[in-house]
């Protein structure tokens, strides 16, 4: 019988595993609760309506219609069976739940938002994984506008016109770069009774500088586009409270402060899928804080060798006892996504397994809005014009699928030239469906980038 | 002070009036409870993947940012009072019902669906207005096909893969086509224990043919193509009960027959929008059994010559004691905006009223799918490929914005040559937002097409 792998997540660090697969002497069964795969770095930008929802999606079915060796099936993976080699899954539809067997088990489930023992604030502040998540925030942020036109009250138009946004990660910084250039630019003629130039635009930061990830120097140069864009950055500044009037602020001083605001958006922790617990009190492990289960120098669970994790979910031990550093970002897991494949193929052909798993950082680019953007690439910082054009052609080259990536381009240059966000629409989104017979189940989340 | 004129409605009546409005001597306000002008006509691409919601939506502010001499406001009419000459709305956010002081109002707030008494089938058979009922029709069809695919029991899958659209008229021919070109094309090499192109299409019509308002023989035309697509078209046949496993047809013959079906589209009929309602109650009225109320030949409402209503929420009078027949399509919505415009500009010019309303028909068409499609321009009949290109030609013109305009075409080329669908994304949009502060609140709805 054919060796039977299942991949968990159609996200970029299970889908790098299968493209990698492609010819191995092996059946593929990928299970995901979503249909496509999320092009997350550009997550950011249907949020704040520069591209809509299907312009960063592929539909996994389509992505890999060629390859008559790989099935996908819809659903939500309930228990994992290290003995019996056994995912159990809840597929769509009436069926109960369906124990999917297999030879080796690649996860790949990504992560979502921590709100670090604080799950009351998740409504009140919303984070950006999903296609649900950003339209939500793409609502919120349209409507304070919306709002602010609409009241005459100084004190309410104000909280309307402040928008909160906690942690100055990757995400954090582009969103807040993004709000700036909506209410400098695409809106500036769009309204009669407010100015949405006078926005009010909050980093909160509890380190002591933006995008600690970077070199300081660019975080420096960060701090700088933002102020352009008239966003203002908080370092060394915890939120302790949030409620639907505002966000409390501790700052590094000891003093707390109250900020009126009626948008407030979280980009400041992310917490593992769930099947990482599940793989970890199969093994009889534990997680990590941000919910991680710890696999090898070679990406298995101890004491599985035929079952890998990978990605934003895991703890990689560097072979020496600790853990080797990994940013969460797209080529991470990409990278050992791959390694997973090759592995695997080793094995199959009863090769010796390969070295243990190597991070190559290629670097690392974050926008700030129009021309701006920093990052390192090969060891290079760049800032400024070549920064924003290296960012560009690295996210198109990247994109799924020649389509979206014509129409991402449509999109760059016509906002390019007339400063406009097409996308801007207020709908709504709710949260990934659940429920009722025919809708598609929770779970599984895809990889985080 | 400047004559003051209130549109409510930002669909294609409103915005015609608005725009043959511009350089007059008035000040406009528009009242829309969404923020975008919605291009129904291409409604049925979104739900059926095609293309995505935010390709068929422009901003209404964008599209109206150059005239200061508009203003738009968000928010729900809760009332319109005629004497005082006052609309009240529930605006977004906080502030309470609002007066809206007019010289003269202009309704258009179109129509949503009507189930004949049957208000629970809603659910069960979503209809296709707005771009939520579209996700959410697309995410029903979608999901059938998933959940056949990972059911092995023969006569649920048969259910799920079997769509009923209830009504032949241009939403439920096209829907019927999309769906068949989506199960033999799209989707065919995407599955692997199933073959979507066995799936069964069924259009069930009350009448004796497909496309009521079109000459007979573009209906036989129209029912080869969708038996070509594989829809099966049942004519005589009316739904006398819809529950979640399935749909009973009351057929001609008197017999009824039980349809097995996971998948139902309501396209049969149009319930004015709810301010038809106000308005008739306002002026000492009465609406008819698809909520309309009545307007004289000039589009004012009988006794309130300061007040016009247009599109599909009124029934025109011809002025000889009879009604006008009017199409529920997008261009009778805007020869009526721009009339009621005329006249306004006439009346304010002190000079004599223009002629009563005239409908100038210039012609229909449907699309069955690809390469195929019906209808009728300035007096000729056209089907097959010239019909076709006569229906890309004309909605690529009248599609809101330029850029809209690119992304369609780069969405059509690729599926042209591909067979594909890039947007067919199980994503949950639920209902227009209702409820909590912040959010938009629901009510006037877009002018109908």
């Amino acid at each position: 019988m054919t060796h039977r792998v299942v991949v968990v997540g159609g996200g970029f660090g299970g889908l790098a595993a299968i493209r990698r697969l492609r010819g191995a002497p092996v059946e593929v069964t990928l299970i995901d609760r979503r249909n496509f795969h999320l092009f997350q770095p550009l997550l950011y930008q249907v949020a704040t309506g520069g591209l809509t929802a299907g312009e960063i999606a592929s539909p996994l079915r389509g992505m890999l219609k060629r390859r008559r060796d790989v099935r996908v099936m819809l659903g939500e993976v309930s228990s994992i069976d290290l003995a019996a080699r056994e995912v159990i899954i809840d597929p769509v539809g009436d069926r109960d739940a369906e124990p999917v067997p297999y030879d080796t088990l690649i996860v790949a489930a990504g992560a979502g938002h921590a709100y670090f023992g604080h799950d009351e604030w998740e409504p009140l502040a919303p984070g950006l994984k999903s296609l649900e998540d950003a339209i939500e925030i793409r609502r919120r942020i349209l409507t304070a506008f919306e709002a602010a036109e609409a009241d005459d009250d100084p004190a309410r138009r104000a909280a309307w016109l402040t928008f909160v946004i906690v942690g100055a990660g990757p995400t954090g910084v582009e969103l807040a770069g993004q709000i700036g250039e909506i209410a400098r630019d695409t809106l500036r003629r769009d309204f009669r009774s407010i100015d949405p130039g006078s926005a009010r635009i909050l980093l909160l930061e509890g380190a002591d500088r933006v995008l600690t990830a970077f070199d300081p120097r660019l975080s420096a140069r960060a701090e700088r586009a933002l102020a352009e864009l008239g966003a203002t950055v908080v370092v060394g500044s915890l939120v302790s409270g949030i409620d639907p009037g505002g966000v409390e602020a501790r700052h590094e001083d000891g003093t707390t402060e109250r900020i009126p605001a009626r948008t407030v958006i979280w980009a400041a922790g992310v917490q593992a899928s769930g099947l990482a617990r599940l793989l970890a009190e199969a093994a009889g492990a534990e997680v990590d804080r941000a919910g991680r289960v710890d696999v090898a120098a070679d990406l298995t669970l101890p004491g599985h060798p035929e079952v890998l994790a990978l990605g934003d979910m895991v703890r990689v031990s560097d072979g020496r006892g600790g853990v080797l550093p990994l940013p969460g970002v797209a080529p991470a897991a990409m990278q050992q996504g791959r390694y997973a494949a090759r592995l695997l193929r080793r094995r199959l052909a009863g090769r010796p397994p390969p070295p243990p798993f190597h991070y190559t950082d290629k670097g690392n680019l974050a926008t700030i809005g129009r021309l701006r953007a920093v990052g390192e690439v090969k060891g290079m910082r760049l800032s400024g014009f070549p920064a924003w054009l290296a960012w560009l052609g690295i996210h198109l080259f990247y994109l799924t699928g020649l389509q979206n990536r014509a129409l991402v381009l449509v999109r760059w240059t016509v906002a390019f030239i007339t400063h406009g966000r097409g996308a801007r629409l207020i709908t709504s989104e709710g949260r990934p469906p659940t429920g009722p017979a025919g809708s598609p189940p929770a779970g599984g989340s895809p990889e985080g980038s």
